[in-house]
């Protein structure tokens, strides 16, 4: 993973020259004129951590696990916002932690969260490092990251009951490789995917770009492990239970505020025969929404279901990979006019077949009309590459950032529009005029989730200027009734939108659960819950 | 609703006489000698409470919605579980409410809670009054029933989210009705639906007999309203959120411990064009689960989808009304051997048609043999009468109770040979050897429910007799990986064994939260979780 950027350096992709010169005609966007900072320029202050901490730490975990170089730090400094990547590129590390911590299971977390204790050090559990919502920048100056990357093991599966235990640091793909191999899948595919773990999709309920086929993060888990600084809940009996609240979905969404999740038991699928994804045109964001609320309400239901708008549609972010192909869009699998449906449909042959024709004939019957398996394929190739394009943005000069929210239907007209608003006026009124995109990302039959991609110039300062859009976007979906977080998280990004949103009695109830696990507030304090 | 029974005198049905033999001849079950009570001769103890405590009530809901007669104190006694019924019939009302009290909606509750809090009062939130584990019997002598009849309105609809808003005192019928004049359905049909309330099934995490395509209720609910002596929780801005821990999820199931639901919004579906329900024969229960297995998990997935054990199925028990009519098995759509399972079909003709087809499919390649739609309709015609069947297995003499639990589909065996052993072997020591039952009431892709029914004499002192067995029981469910209650709940009965399921610190955290919005611990005390 890039130190001041997104996944491997590798599958970095310079511009396009019509992407560049659409960037500098439209936005004003200038090359940057400063050479890139490398990692070696950036010097974290040494930690002040006293020696018997660290030791108490390499008790808990031996000290070949206990790291305090500095490129170990810097690489645990913050998540992958665009703040996030444009102050490490500053050379800003003042959120670096003292040391990272590498537990090898359950027990040593829970010996990690004593020594914590003992010495007055907070605790991040780190787990891809992918939060976009400041979820790994602690209101606390002393601090250690807890890396859960040796925790990477599958632990059991059950076929018959179709239950895997995943360990919380296996990311993504290792997990899909150990399922895969006994004939599984999770059926969880985030943009992130390539880098978040297991143990970060449950803290943050993630949802993934196949939600609308394999659900959610938060559906498919079905029993928790939870370590905190006052010993261990286990929950998970049975797929539902009247036994009281729902203890898993206290802690999913919890953002390591409550307790370091060490064991995920999840719903797994049979692998899918067959994939097929395909591109549908609507002549409006507002056809083509009524389009999917069709599918979300009545069904058949396809496995993914997205729709971009028009301006999304147009630059070709419906297909990252196809931007700047045809940017006259007279090739129906690049941009060009109306708005893009993706459609796919996992699955065996037979449902897939016979999900796609009956869903086919919705869509037609809702104005959309057939674009062919070539945009589906498109988008499915470059369905991870977006935050590979922010990079060539940033390294470009221009800024780029995404947000989300989710409302219930009737509210997503005026959703969509206040927060567009928003964002351009903002941002316009800053001298740096944006080019603000949208796309459904994930439906369900009561409502759906807006996903929204801004361009602009960076201008003098890019963290200034985008601070109050984004305050902006933030307060918009609140006064349209959207959710602060539809699947990014609350983090230190959304908090007092949190608050609000949740209301005072809601969060003191949340407040006095994190009293009671964590009486001295080590874990993210500030995360998620305000400290006071 | 009969004050020592179950629902509407009217339609209570003496048993037929081939049942009154069997029950003879098989159990030993002797006819009462003893002659009922009447309403009339139970005398509860004069309220004690403070006439400025009175006062106040009268103050917060008006004096004519204040009542303290010994019929409506009565009538708010406990709940409709074995013991519970046997109790009243033998004149003990020791858990009798001091007053009724009936809000008119969120601010008049609020209002009640105040003057309790007073005054020392403690609350118990009344619905439909159908909790079968000890939800209504709180730990505390001086208590008021809050009895929720007044607030039934539907509040609001929106067609195009699909959503509804529904006050928590609207018994099912009642909404379903309002709902179905605008054309939609709910979908929740639990066995209690005469009578539950709609606050009742979200406090309880309800889940209905079409559990299998309208979701259990937990799965129905989209915004909550809570009011607590802390004052108001308002949850719910989207289908789905990753703004934190799912608060609706803690309201879910806190049985009124944490505060008073005040409003519920859900999803709502068009009414079905067509209900289907039909018959299917299975050598074993392990064949016969197998088969509903697999619908689970690769669909099609019925609308309603459940299958008794031999023992129910030779009883008769999957369709009540056809109980006795049948015993030597000859008519297909009656008792008989092996195992009958019920599959329905909600929805639109094409729709419901298609999965019928596809489901008998899977069902056939499973071992099934259709019996038709007779068994089906039979069940559905009788789907709520098993309690009625109750009461009259009561008044002969017998006595008659349920439990159900849930697993993973691993531990489904050992879960069924476990809780019907204890049942067996506890209440043959105590000389009344029983007949139990069971079916698979809901599934699940990873697990299903198990709903045992058991008959036996009454012996000495039913209560007596019952309890070591149901306490057996208990122990059986948590040893075999069950949990405690899939979708009665806790109450009083099952608090014990929930502690255990959910852990010391689980129980901790849920207690930090009922402290938190309940500092005197006024709501239902005693009720899911302990006191002290």
């Amino acid at each position: 993973m890039l130190w001041n950027g997104w996944g491997d350096p590798a599958k970095a992709a310079p511009l396009p020259e019509t992407v560049t010169a659409l960037l500098r005609d439209l936005l004003g966007v200038q090359p940057r004129s400063t050479p890139a900072l490398r990692l070696d320029d950036v010097r974290p202050p040494a930690p002040t951590t006293a020696p018997a901490a660290l030791r108490a730490l390499a008790d808990a975990v031996g000290e070949e696990h206990v790291r305090t170089d500095a490129e170990s730090r810097v690489r645990h400094t913050r998540g992958k916002s665009t703040p996030d990547l444009l102050r490490l590129r500053a050379g800003d590390v003042t959120d670096v932690p003292q040391a990272v911590v590498l537990p090898a299971g359950h027990d040593e977390v829970l010996a990690v969260l004593r020594a914590c204790a003992a010495h007055g050090l907070a605790v991040v559990p780190f787990g891809g490092g992918t939060s976009v919502v400041g979820g790994l920048a602690p209101q606390r100056s002393a601090f250690v990251a807890l890396d859960l990357r040796r925790m990477n093991a599958l632990l059991d599966l059950d076929p018959l009951s179709r239950t895997a235990v995943l360990q919380p640091g296996l990311r993504a793909p290792e997990a899909e490789a150990l399922l895969a191999a006994r004939g599984f899948t999770l059926g969880h595919f985030p943009q992130s995917f390539e880098w978040a773990t297991i143990g970060g999709f449950a803290a943050a309920r993630s949802s993934g770009q196949a939600s609308a086929g394999y659900g959610r993060f938060d559906e498919m888990v079905l029993a928790l492990t939870l370590a905190t600084p006052e010993g261990t809940i286990d929950t998970g009996r049975a797929p539902r239970s009247a036994a009281g609240p729902d203890l898993r979905q206290l802690i999913l969404g919890s953002e390591g505020a409550f307790g370091v999740i060490t064991s995920v038991t999840v719903r797994i699928r049979p692998l899918p025969e067959v994939r097929t994804y395909e591109g549908w045109r609507f002549a409006s964001f507002e056809e083509g929404a009524a389009a999917l609320r069709r599918l979300a309400q009545d069904g058949p239901r396809p496995t993914v279901l997205r729709l971009s708008d028009e301006t999304e549609t147009l630059v070709g972010l419906a297909q990252p990979d196809a931007i700047g192909a045809d940017p006259a869009g007279t090739d129906p699998a690049g941009g060009g006019a109306g708005c893009l449906a993706i459609a796919g449909y996992e699955g065996t042959a037979e449902d897939t077949a016979h999900r796609r024709e009956r869903a086919a004939a919705v869509l037609a019957d809702c104005g959309g009309t057939p674009a062919g398996t070539a945009p589906g394929e498109r988008w499915a190739h470059g369905r991870y590459s977006a935050p590979y394009l922010r990079d060539a943005l940033l390294d470009a000069g221009a800024f780029a950032e995404t947000l989300e929210t989710a409302a219930f239907w009737s509210r997503i007209p005026e959703l969509y529009s206040a927060v567009r608003t928003a964002l351009t006026d903002t941002l316009t009124r800053a001298g740096t005029p944006p080019l603000v995109m949208c796309h459904i990302s994930h439906v369900y039959e009561n409502g759906a989730s807006l996903y929204f991609t801004v361009v602009s110039a960076q201008g003098e300062d890019p963290v200034a200027h985008w601070t109050p859009a984004k305050h902006a976007a933030n307060e918009a979906v609140l006064a349209a009734g959207g959710t602060i977080s539809h699947h990014h998280g609350v983090g230190t990004d959304h908090r007092d939108w949190y608050v609000r949103e949740a209301g005072p009695l809601g969060v003191s109830a949340l407040r006095a659960v994190k009293r009671r696990l964590d009486p001295e507030w080590l874990l993210n304090p500030g995360v998620l819950l305000p400290t006071d």
